[in-house]
């Protein structure tokens, strides 16, 4: 089972309506219109809500960010691709739960429909994910594997490549991939990508992170659709 | 004392000589192609290394990832501020040593010349702020307060406002600034600022992380100093 913990994260997930709910627990004598909505999504979704005491919370909790809200639930199943595929990551590596949260914050912030990941299992703690996240994880579907359609050009993000990402048009269908930070892009994936691109950064700088990297791209994307002309510069 | 984990960390603390080095601590029989480097900057700084077990060394680390590298040494002063300055970024607001880290390296990448940490005193752990940095902490100028010089555009970054940062001319000197996540920006700085810009993100999105929002900006103020002129849309 997941353990979600802090009120985004239950919102969150309450809302997607993607999780089988053992129950959400909340601390006794927490302020009533601070989980207004809550009690409301739960009460919608037929999941019971169970009044516990802090440390009934702090037993399950696995960090310190519950805020007197938890839920237990089972875990997310992995998502099909879904269809028409305009804008998706691909995450060749990301290696731990905390960093793949936080590109799923940004990725849901930046519109990405959908998430592959390429590992052979789903190994990380889905409420850890969730957490990272901020809730994004509920949301967004994540795909195992990297079979992203025909249809949508693959980008590989690699540093040093001389072309950049502004000289690529990002404005058709797009999934970016992004490597770890140890190996960077697998040749497996490298080899399918219709063309590698660049961040630019200082000259002799040591590389972005894999996360940060990410929402760089995936703002340029945006920024590339966006009806507004952007500045020249 | 500071305890520096890892290679990266710490050759760039003695690469860059601001920091008094108690010692560089190895681990036994470690390869020694590996450490050349390491060895040939410490030799120059006058650093004396000593080889010791695993266990010595992992008695001392804070975290898992020195890998058989390790030092002690006094605590980084602040920093003055660097002049001229064209390039530089105000957190109000970090709340951990790992997402300052994080913002340091990535600052570090796109060539900023200054970080100044609007806090009432730098309490994070030095070495863990090292080690989120990649090293970055080593380099890169850390000013603490808000006293931005006023030749310098201070620009911040709040969420919501119309004017995106794709709207501003980021070329002259500028320093952005970014708030904390749970209060944003600090009244006493957005009040300073000449203009508040956001990151266009999907209608109805949650916020970016502070770490996440910066590199974006960052990203940008290079995007629009390139001499290669930017794509258009």
């Amino acid at each position: 089972m997941d353990v979600l913990e802090g009120k985004t994260c239950v919102l969150a997930a309450l809302q997607a309506g993607r999780r089988i709910f053992e129950a959400v627990y909340v601390r006794q004598g927490i302020r009533e219109d601070s989980i207004a909505a809550l009690l409301e999504a739960a009460d919608a979704r037929g999941v019971p809500v169970r009044r516990v005491r802090e440390e009934a919370l702090d037993a399950k909790a696995h960090a310190r960010s519950h805020g007197g809200i938890l839920a237990v639930a089972q875990p997310l199943a992995p998502s099909a691709v879904p269809h028409p595929l305009d804008f998706a990551l691909l995450l060749d590596g990301v290696d731990d739960a905390r960093n793949f949260g936080y590109c799923l914050r940004s990725a849901d912030a930046f519109g990405v429909q959908a998430v592959f990941l390429r590992r052979r299992a789903f190994d990380f703690d889905g409420g850890d994910v969730s957490r990272s996240s901020s809730g994004a994880y509920e949301r967004l579907p994540v795909v195992l594997g990297d079979h992203v359609p025909e249809t949508v050009r693959l980008l590989g993000c690699a540093a040093g490549t001389d072309r950049t990402i502004y000289d690529e048009d990002l404005r058709g269908p797009v999934c970016l991939a992004l490597g770890g930070e140890k190996r960077g892009l697998s040749a497996a994936v490298r080899d399918r990508c219709a063309a590698l691109v660049s961040i630019p950064t200082r000259p002799g700088a040591a590389s972005l992170s894999l996360t940060h990297a990410a929402a760089v791209v995936m703002a340029e994307v945006l920024r590339q659709r966006s009806p507004r002309s952007p500045r020249g510069s």
